[in-house]
C-alpha cells in the first residue's frame, strides 16, 4: 500500500519517478489561462484565514459542499470562519475521488507544511495550524505566485477593462513573474443578453467614443485589441456552448447590431449570423496578432434561477451542454483558414463525449508554422481530474501527437491553484511511465524527459513565444 | 491467478476485501426501484425449474442467446425445458464478458450452492441439480427475498392499479420484507399512443368517475396518488427518450388533452407541451408528498416491428438513443425548483454519452434538506456492468460526493436478481480499496466504513425515510 | 520492465500469451475490408524504397507530420526520399502513444527483421537497412501478402469498376490469396455532388446503356451488382455520416434523381429521402445476394478546403461528425428487417459516443440465420488504437456476445498493413487474459481458445461464408 498522497503520490513505477523529479518538477510554471485578478496581486493584501482562501469565491468547494446537503449559512452565508471550514472538512472525507480531495491536500503540504488528512475531526487543529502560517508569512499573491515558481500568468480580461493593473504590475520590476492580459470579449458576442448595453457602455467610456453602428464597434474592439498587444496580451478566450456557423453580408450583421443594441428581438438565425461573423473577425484579428485564440465549448451556465437571483453567475450553478458541435466547429476553422487568416487556436471542450470531436479536428487544420498548431486544450473544469486529465492525454496520444502538448493551465480564481501543475505533471508522467515498463515506448531517458519537460512548461512558451 | 469468481471476486487487495466483508455483506438490501410482482410476492409460488426462473421472462438472456443465433424456439418458443437451458449455457460460454456470466454464475453460487462453471457440457448436470434444489425447497418469491435480506422492495406500478396485493402484504404480518409501491405514470405521458385510450378507461373505473376533461384527468391522478401515498409509497418513476420542455397554459393543454383523448393527431410541439405540463405537475406533486422522483432518460424502445408484433414490449427489442438532453432537463428541473417544489431526484441514463451531463446537473440542484438531494442513478440497464458501474462511480465521485451515493437497484423482473447488488458492492470495495492502496485517499477503515455502509444501504435509507 | 515491443508486447500474464501464441498467432488473416488496389496485387511491383512503402499513400502519417509541424514539402511535396523518411521519423518519437508508433515498428521487426527504435538519430541506418531488405527481394505485393499468411481479401469498389484486374487475379493459379471485389455505391447516394454527374457517365458506359431516368440508374445498379456477384462478391460498404430516415414513394424519388441529375438543387429532405430509398434498395439487394452490408458511420470529410483543392479527397484532413444516429439508424434497420429482407450487417462508429448505440442496436435485429448476424465492426480509424479497440470490445462483451466477434480488418491502402491483425489479436489476447487471471472468466483452455480463434478467423470465414 503506498502512503497517502507521499512522496511517490500518482507515480506507481521508476520510470514515472524519475521522470517526474528530473524533467517535471524543476519546470516552472507558465499559467497561460486563469481568471487571477490583476489587481489583487498588485494590492498584495495578506488573506485573512484559510477560510478566506479556500471558500471566499471557490465554486467547486461551494458545489461539494451543497452535495453535502450542507445549508447555504455555511458555504456563502455569514457563519463563522471555523465554522465553514469544519463544514467543508466534513464534505471533503465524503467526497472520496473528488478532485478537490488532493488539490486541498497538495495546498495544506505545500504551502502549509500540513500532512494530516482534513477531516472533522482534525478540522480544528488544521484550521489553527493553517491560521498560524498565513499570519507567519508567506501567503501574499505575489509571495504564493513566487514560490510557486510562476514565471508568467495571463488572466482574463473583458474588452473594456482598462489593464490599469496590468500596467502597474508591468512597471513594478520588484515582482518577477509577468502578468499578461488576455482578451476575453464573451460579451460582444452575446448581443441578447441584459448585459450587453451596460457593457456596451463601458466600451464606449474606456474608448472615450460614441458607438452607433456597427462599424463603431469594430472600430473600439479594434482600438482595445491594439491596446491589450500594447500590454504584451499573447492569447484570447471564448466561450460558447456550441460554435455556430451561419454566414451573412455585412450590412445584415450591422442590422442585427442596430436591433440587438435597441433591445429588439433577435432570432436564434439571426444571433448564430451575428456571433459567427463575430467570431470569425475575432479570429482574423488574433491571427494578424499572432495571438492565441482559446475557445472553450459547451458550458452550460446559471441553472438555477433562484440561486443566480441569490448569488449571480459564477456560483456553483454551472453544469455540462450537449449540444452537436462538429459541423459549425469545423466550418467556422475553415472560414478563416481558407483566408490564411486561421490564428493559434487551443480547443478545450467541456463535454467529454467531444473529446474525439476535437481531438480530430486539430488535425484539419495544422501547419509548419508551429508545432501543433491547432491544440487540445488540457482537461477543462469538470473534466479537471485524474480521469478526465487521463482521458484527454490518452486522446491527443491516440490522435495526434502527445509531445507537443502544451499542458496544464489552473483556470483558478485562487491563488493556491498552483499545485494542480503538480498534480497534472505527475499524471503526464504516471502516463508516459506506464506506457514504458509495459513495453509501449523505448526507455530512452532522454527523448522522454524532453517530452515531459515540453508538456510541463517548454512547449507552451514556444508556442505562445514567451520571452522572460 | 485468482480462482474463478471465488470468495474475493473482484476484491484485488486486503483493503477492498476487508471493506466488502465488514461494511458492504452485513448491509440488508433496501431494492427501491424493481419490476417485481405483489401478485407473485403474494401467491408465493414455488417454481418449476431454473428454466422458468432463468428464461420465464428475462430478456437480458433472451437478447444474448438470439446474438448466439439461437432459434426463437428456444427462446420464448415451445422447446423443451433442458433443450432451452442447454441452448442458453452454450450461449453463456461465448458471452465472455457480459454481466449475465457473472448474474448466472453468482445466483448459481448463493442460491444454489453450485460453483461448477456452467457449459453446454456441465447443463445436464446442473439442470438437475438446480431443479433438485428448487424441489427440495426455498426457491418460493418470500423465501428468496428473505434469504436474500431484503427489508424493503419497491415495486414499479400504474396508477391504474389497484395495489390489491400490496394492501395484502402489507397486512401479512409473516412476510416481514416492505413492498411499496412506487407510482408509474408514464401511460399518462404518451397520449398519442393507442395504449392511451384502455388506459384512460381503467384510471376511470378505479376512480369510479368519468374523465371528459383535463380536470378531472388531474383529479383522477391526484387520488391515485393520494392512494399511493395511504399505502407507503416513497417513490415515482418516469421514463422518458429526452426531457421536454415547452411551457404553455392550462386552457392549450385541456385542448391538446382533448384532442389526445379525441385520437386526433397531434404535432411534437403539442405533445413536447403537454409531457412538459405533465412532468411539471407530478414533480410538484411528489415534493408535496416529499416522493423521490426517479427519472430514466434516454432508451429507445421496441425497435423491431416484427418481433414487437409477435412477443410484444419488453422482450429484448430495446436500445439506447442519442437524444440531446441537456437542456431540456434543466429548464424543466429549474421550473419546479424556481416555485420551491423540487422533489428529491434521481437521475438515470442509458446512454453513457450522458454521464457527466447528469454528474454535473446534480450539482445546480443541491440543496440542505437532505445529503445529494438529487442523485445520479447507478449504472442502468445495458450499463449495469462492471464497466458500466466503474464509469458511473467514478463518474460521480469526479463531480459530486460518492460518499452519499444511494447505490443499487436491481431493477429486475427476477426474484433471484439480488446477487447484483452483492456485484454492486463488490465493486463499490474495489473502486475504495484501489483508491486507498493507491495513496489517494487515506486507509481511515472508519471513515471509509461509513461510506461503503453507506453506499450500500444506510444513504438509501436515509434519502428515502424508510422506517423498519 | 518489459522489453520494448518485445515477444510479449501487449500480453501481460501467461494466459494472454498461451492464447495468443497457440490459439491466435497461428490463424490466417482474411481481411474482408480493405482500401487495397488489385491492379498493383495484379501488377505486383517492388517499391522503390521504405519511403513510398510508408508515406507514399498513408495519410495517417501525413496527419501526425503536419501536426508536428513538418512542411509539407517532406510529407507531400518533392523533399528527397531521405528527408521525408527523416521527417516522419522525428515526428514518430513525439508521437508517443500513437498506434502509429507500434504500427511502425511492428513493420520494422516483421517485414525488415529491425528492432532499433525508429528516431531522428538512427532514421540513416534503417532507411538503408529497409532499402537493402526490400531490394534483397520480398516487398512485391503478392509476396507481402503471402508472407502475411492471408488467405482472403476483400478490396473495396465502385459499382462502375471493371473489376478488370480481380478477373484477372481469379485466373491466375500462381497466387493463393482470394482477391474479392466489395461493392461501394456511395456514389450513388451522394446526387447532390459534383462528381454524381461523371460517375453515372461512367457507370453508363460499363453497363453500356444510357441512363435517362430512376428506372434505368436502378437496372445499372442491379446489373452491377450481379456482375460483382459473379466474381464472388461477398461484401458491400456504405459511409454515411448519419443515416437518413425518410420514406417516399417511388415516383417521388424518380423526380429527386431527375433534378439531381440535371443538377436542380435539392433539399435536405429530398436528400434524404432519396438516400433513404437507396440504402433500403441496396440493403435488399444484398440480402437477396446473402452478401454482408457494412456501414461505416460519421466521417466528416474533407475539412481543409484549402488543402482539398491543393491533394484532393483522402490526404489526411477528415475528422469525426457528431450526428444523432440512433432513431434513424433504427427505422432504416426495421423497414428493412419488417420486409424479412435485412441482410447480415456490420455496423462500423466512427465517434465513439455511439459506441453504446450501435453496441446495443445489434441486438434488436439478431436472428437464427448465423451467429451474431448484426455485428459491432472493429474499432474503426481514428479510434482503431489500443484504446479504442479495447473500448469496442468491451462495449461488444458488456452488450453481446464477444465469443462470436468478426474481428479485425486493416481498413488500409498499404501492403505493409497486416501486422495490424497481430496487434489486434494480442489485444483481445491481453483483455482475455486479464478477465481470466482476475477470476472473471474459467480457465478453459480449450473454450477460450475457440473464442480467440474464432475472432481472429474462424468467425469471419463462417459469417462471410469464405470457402478456400
Amino acid at each position: 500500500m503506498k502512503a497517502f498522497m507521499g512522496k511517490d503520490f500518482l507515480l506507481n513505477n521508476e520510470v514515472a519517478s524519475t521522470l517526474y523529479f528530473n524533467a517535471a518538477a524543476p519546470m516552472p510554471i507558465f499559467d497561460w489561462h486563469c481568471h487571477l485578478s490583476a489587481k489583487e496581486i498588485y494590492e498584495n493584501k495578506t488573506p485573512k484565514d484559510i477560510t478566506e482562501l479556500w471558500l471566499g469565491g471557490d465554486h467547486y468547494k461551494w458545489r461539494a459542499m451543497r452535495s453535502m446537503g450542507i445549508d447555504e449559512k455555511y458555504i456563502t452565508g455569514d457563519a463563522d470562519s471555523f465554522e465553514k471550514f469544519k463544514a467543508f472538512a466534513k464534505t471533503l472525507s465524503y467526497a472520496i475521488g473528488n478532485p478537490l480531495y488532493h488539490w486541498a491536500h497538495l495546498e495544506l503540504q505545500r504551502y502549509f507544511n500540513i500532512y494530516t488528512p482534513l477531516t472533522e475531526a482534525t478540522a480544528r487543529e488544521i484550521f489553527d495550524e493553517a491560521n498560524m502560517a498565513i499570519i507567519t508569512g508567506g501567503f501574499t499573491p505575489r509571495e504564493l505566485i513566487t514560490s510557486s515558481n510562476v514565471v508568467c500568468l495571463c488572466t482574463t480580461d473583458d474588452p473594456a477593462d482598462t489593464l490599469e493593473y496590468h500596467q502597474k504590475l508591468a512597471e513594478d520590476d520588484s515582482f518577477k513573474c509577468k502578468v499578461l492580459p488576455a482578451f476575453r470579449p464573451d460579451k460582444a458576442l452575446y448581443i441578447e443578453q441584459e448585459a450587453f448595453t451596460p457593457w456596451l457602455e463601458s466600451l464606449e467610456a474606456v474608448c472615450e467614443k460614441a458607438i452607433n453602428n456597427f462599424d463603431d464597434f469594430i472600430d473600439a474592439l479594434n482600438s482595445r485589441i491594439e491596446f491589450f498587444d500594447s500590454l504584451g496580451c499573447k492569447a484570447s478566450d471564448c466561450s460558447l456552448s456550441y460554435v455556430p456557423f451561419a454566414e451573412a453580408d455585412k450590412d445584415e450583421i450591422n442590422s442585427i447590431f442596430i436591433k440587438g443594441k435597441n433591445k429588439e428581438a433577435l432570432t436564434k438565425e439571426e444571433l448564430d449570423k451575428y456571433r459567427t461573423y463575430m467570431i470569425q473577425f475575432f479570429a482574423e484579428k488574433y491571427a494578424e496578432k499572432n495571438w492565441v485564440m482559446e475557445l472553450h465549448i459547451g458550458a452550460m451556465r446559471n441553472n438555477n434561477t433562484l440561486m443566480f437571483n441569490k448569488l449571480g453567475p459564477d456560483a456553483g450553478f454551472d453544469s455540462i451542454d450537449d449540444c452537436n458541435i462538429a459541423v459549425g466547429l469545423s466550418r467556422f476553422l475553415d472560414s478563416v483558414a481558407v483566408k490564411g487568416k486561421l490564428p493559434k487556436t487551443v480547443l478545450f471542450n467541456l463535454n467529454p463525449k467531444d473529446n474525439y470531436v476535437l481531438g480530430t479536428m486539430l488535425g484539419n487544420f495544422q501547419s509548419s508554422e508551429c508545432a501543433s498548431k491547432i491544440q487540445f486544450g488540457s482537461a477543462w473544469w469538470f473534466n479537471d481530474n485524474l480521469d478526465g486529465m487521463m482521458t484527454q492525454m490518452k486522446t491527443l496520444a491516440n490522435l495526434g501527437v502527445l509531445g507537443k502538448f502544451i499542458g496544464m493551465v489552473t483556470d483558478s480564481r485562487s491563488f493556491l491553484s498552483y499545485p494542480r501543475h503538480e498534480y497534472f505533471r505527475r499524471i503526464v508522467c504516471a502516463l508516459i511511465g506506464d506506457m514504458v515498463v509495459n513495453g509501449l515506448y523505448p526507455c530512452d531517458v532522454e527523448m522522454l524527459s524532453e517530452i515531459v519537460s515540453g508538456i510541463s512548461y517548454k512547449n507552451a512558451k514556444d508556442y505562445f513565444g514567451l520571452e522572460l
